[in-house]
């Protein structure tokens, strides 16, 4: 993969990493998905005003503060990027602004413009992990993940702490690969992966003002099977995506909720996102209390308002594996509870903890319905004294 | 008011409460607003075949057992309410059954069945008192309302503490009155009201599988203009709303979201929901942190996700009165930080501390859109440490 990246600290006061992904040359194979929120920040704005472009060259990234919400957002990002190109001999166009932080507030532009030099000449080619560090906020380690296709690779790299400081808990994610893409093919198969993966986690059931995932193809490797490329760069984002749901200080778990046969995939996305934002579920999971009471009552919430009506003797509900509900009843019993109660103990994941090949630390809570839909899964959390605590000192 | 009520501890291990409505004589002038979750309790399904009924006679209420996804629910329901009418000289089917507590265990019915004769023995009409404390719960204090109008009054008794121990948060709701209603009548106008007033408030979003709301009118004062009478009902089930708000100990701060000039009144509740929900609004206001970021992406989060456009420069948000967004930027300086900050502290729901006239506990956030819909306002919570411990603590 053809991309350099670097990172250069600003003002001390602020503590704010420059950060910027710099592609050996412009390609015009290139594609964004950004958050629906209907307050973006100007990054977002420019951004999508970008995916019009022959071609671009890079992304210059900060941390601390998202610019969004102030007066002269989109004026203080094309400052720092003609500064940027400048320096590099480039348009100022060919870059991708990002930024995560803190909302209405002005970027520091003289400040961040005096870092630019610095960091165009601290580009390294030789690994992510740098990039990965520098666009960090809250995240309590770098998320890089990666997967060989063709006779290339896809390497991507994200920040996103829901749980804690969740002003900053902009989610963005850069995907860069060398296996030749063409344009409108690589934004297909990212919008398709993205939905399938970054849209189907939820921390804290919002998404930012600022969320972004970029792709890049450089086209070095020569191109592969779509398809194959297709579920390599699902791989990578849903590593991601677990990356980012688990990070937290405030996670205690990860819950899966998987749902089969649905009257339809929207249908099992709605099921599945109304257990897992469910406070009352996910302090269940918190207190490592298999709550099927709480998991019924979500699901049947949410098909209710959604005036859908499902057939509860055949519904079939499962935690780790073991029934839990099942023709219109709980199935539980005092060796099953203490059974679950055990297996949600040691899905704990402490701080520092981190899970290893095989030992997978998701709580898995399976739904079977009577319907014909596609098996469908969100990732989500617990909620936790912590969740409550990060979340409430944040700017105190 | 012609109506007695009456309770009686069953088993002490279960701490069980029961309760009776009885009126002095049947009435064909009663209603019912049942949960739309789709997994109901055998007293609500019960419950939606007596609105067939020709009149009724009352409601018999028991506590810690909700009655919910057991094989033998309605019969369970149905054995208790035939043994009551047995002692009532009453037909079976003229009693509601009413139940809230934990899912998925049965009613202990020879325990309760033995408690019957005492309970129709001891109902007292001199006061709504024994019967609002009598279906308690985990709520702190009883919940009684009353209006007058015409020559009569509305009296209403309530019980709903969702922010502990949830899956009791039931919210039952009882509604008794002298003026002379006509059943369809005082249908339409329970429905008009209960929309506007219990559905309006949210501590856990979820409705719980056995909510009911019923209304009895046995005429005996006369009738009264239906305007009148449908004002003093909403003002009756206004004030329950706000005592189940503000009741629960997790509660640090009651939040009164009021949207003004969306494009429509579906749009305007979805946009006050969802500040009232946002897990980050929530724990901000725990916080005492006006934080404008969090409502304003929280906003912006629920448009995206409708397909709803809206023009951001002409949207105005304030707390407490001071405008703290505006133009697409943020209102804030130092001084009102500092004025907000102290509002939400003064606005902190100590335990055993009770609103009094003129003083008001709720924390207002107030948006005004730029359509023509009309005015909504909904009632939520912070979101606490005491939330996630109630919660989490629940069953251990």
């Amino acid at each position: 993969v053809s991309f350099r990246s670097g990172e250069r600290a600003t003002a001390d006061e602020l503590k704010m990493n420059v950060s910027l992904i710099l592609l050996d040359r412009e390609t015009s194979d290139f594609g964004g998905v950004f958050t629906r929120n209907r307050f973006p920040g100007a990054p977002v704005i420019i951004g999508r005003k970008r995916l019009d472009e022959p071609a671009v060259r890079g992304v210059l990234i900060n941390t601390k503060i998202s610019n969004v919400c102030t007066a002269t957002g989109e004026a203080d990002a094309g400052a720092l990027l003609t500064r940027l190109a400048d320096i590099l001999g480039a348009r100022p166009e060919a870059f991708f602004p990002a930024s995560t932080g803190i909302i209405g507030w002005r970027l520091p532009v003289a400040e961040m413009a005096a870092a630019l030099p610095g960091l165009a000449a601290s580009v390294d080619s030789s690994s992510l992990l740098a990039l990965a560090k520098g666009i960090m906020t809250t995240d309590a380690f770098p998320k890089v993940r990666s997967a060989t296709v063709g006779r290339g690779r896809i390497v991507g790299v994200a920040k996103g702490a829901g749980m804690i400081e969740p002003n900053m808990a902009t989610l963005l994610c850069f995907l860069l690969t060398d296996v030749a893409v063409p344009r409108e093919e690589l934004r297909e198969h990212l919008a398709w992966c993205v939905e399938r993966s970054l849209n189907r986690l939820s921390v804290d059931s919002d998404q930012s003002t600022s969320d972004m995932a970029l792709a890049f193809s450089s086209g070095m490797k020569g191109p592969a099977d779509p398809g194959e490329f297709r579920e390599a760069l699902l791989s990578v984002l849903n590593g991601l995506a677990f990356d980012i749901v688990r990070n937290a200080e405030g996670v205690g778990h990860v819950v899966r909720v998987r749902v089969e046969k649905a009257r339809d995939e929207q249908t099992g996305l709605g099921i599945a996102r109304a257990v897992v934002n469910s406070p009352l579920v996910k302090t269940a999971m918190f207190g490592n209390d298999p709550n099927v009471g709480r998991l019924v009552s979500a699901i049947g919430d949410y098909l209710g308002n959604a005036g859908l009506s499902v057939d509860g003797n055949r519904m079939v509900v499962k935690m780790g594996g073991e029934e839990i509900f099942g023709s219109g009843c709980f199935r539980l019993d005092a060796g099953k509870e203490e059974r679950l109660s055990a297996y949600l103990r040691q899905r704990v994941i402490e701080p520092g903890r981190k899970p290893w090949p095989g030992h997978d630390l998701t709580i898995d809570v399976d739904i079977v319905m009577d319907g014909s839909g596609p098996g469908v899964q969100v990732l989500g959390t617990d909620l936790s004294y912590d969740y409550v605590k990060e979340n409430a000192d944040y700017r105190s």
